[in-house]
Order: structure tokens, then sequence, then C-alpha cells
């Protein structure tokens, strides 16, 4: 392949602002990497939730392959409940229910998407 | 979006078997999510460099968006060179030369790729 001159990205995770996620408990998300990077196909950010926090029981219409940074949580995944702590993958396919419960913070953890709509609707 | 049973995926990434990267220098990769995971999109890897460990100037034919686990390594993208260390996170489009220089090791980052073929090809 012919290497072309294109600009690279390089950033530190903590000076990526982050958003409150609305449908979350003491959760803020950071969009580390993603369209307006430049990056055609999905987007990596981080999730930090605090003491007490977490997300109810929902789906997205899109996947997600996360990766545990630090801290210690409950996660839900269809009918299935795991403890997962530093240095673990998950893998959840789109339209599956799922939710996090913190039980170490801060849970922190890497998301990555695929740039498509998405849409979280909370499941009873 | 109706809700669907789906298999989630969770495991350890110390426990995905690692190979050797053999354009590489004491630098081994574990596939932690992909395709064989269900995963349609994209791929998460692992890689790890040990002391003098690296790789040469090279391009891909996929881009690349990497979140720095621990260690430090000077990293080129184009014509700029990074120092990088954990909580740092690359951007490194499709076709432009890169390398890695580990600095502190071991050097540790994610690699998430689209579910594409690739290439890698030395520059000189």
């Amino acid at each position: 392949m012919t290497p072309v001159d294109g600009p690279g990205v390089v950033k530190r995770s903590e000076e990526v602002e982050g958003r409150l996620v609305e449908a979350g408990t003491a959760t803020t998300m950071r969009p580390l990497l993603g369209e307006s990077d430049g990056a055609p196909n999905f987007a990596m950010r981080l999730f930090s939730m605090g003491e007490g926090g977490g997300m109810p029981r929902h789906t997205n219409r899109v996947e997600h392959e996360q990766y545990v940074i630090r801290g210690r949580a409950r996660v839900g995944i269809g009918d299935e409940v795991h403890e997962v702590s530093a240095g673990q993958v998950l893998y959840i396919p789109a339209a599956v229910p799922h939710f996090y419960e913190v039980v170490d913070a801060p849970f922190e953890f890497l998301c990555v998407v695929p740039n498509a709509e998405d849409r979280i609707e909370i499941v009873e």
C-alpha cells in the first residue's frame, strides 16, 4: 500500500471532556476517538462510574466491545451476571439487555461501538 | 429495539493465547475480541512489547484506534514522534507509516481494527 501523509491523533484520555450519561447513575462518558478524529468505522469511549453508580438494564442498537481498566462491577448480560475487574473484556451483542452495578469505585472501562445510529432503551 | 437473548462474552485478557508478531521485536499480540466471538464489525487486540521491543516503521491497510495500558514507548506516526504512556489514546489512519520503540517495558496497548483484510508493509 502506498504510504500516505496523514494526521495521526495522540491525546490523553483525562483531557477529553466527559459528559454525564443521563440514563445512568454517577456515570460519565468521554468520547476518546471517533468520527471527529477522522476515524471512519468505530468510536472508542471511556466510561467512569462512581460510588453507587451504574446503568439500569437496557438495550442498544449497536454492539459493544469493552475492556475494564479499573474498579469492579457486576455486569448483567442477557440472563447472566458477571463480576468484572481490570483486564477483563466483554462483548455485548446489539439488542441484548445489559446492566452495570458498581462494586468498587471508580469503575472504568473502554467501550467501542460502530459509527452507527444508537438508541438506549430501558428494559424492565 | 426488541430485546434478544444472545450470548455475551466475558473473559480475562491474560487467558487469551498470544502469538509473536513476526514483523516486530519482543512483541506479542492477543486477539481479545473479534469475529470468533460473534463481533461483526471490528476486533480488539492487546499488544505487549518487552525490553528492547517494538515494531519497525510500517503501514497497514486498516486504521488503528489504540489505548495505552502500561509502560512507555516512542511512537512515530507520519513525520511526528510521540512519547506515550498509560491513559493515552492514538488514532493511526490506514496507510500512514508508524513505528514503536519501547522506553519502559512492558509496554501494553489495546489496538482496535475493522474486520477487513490487512497487510503489514515495512517502510524504509
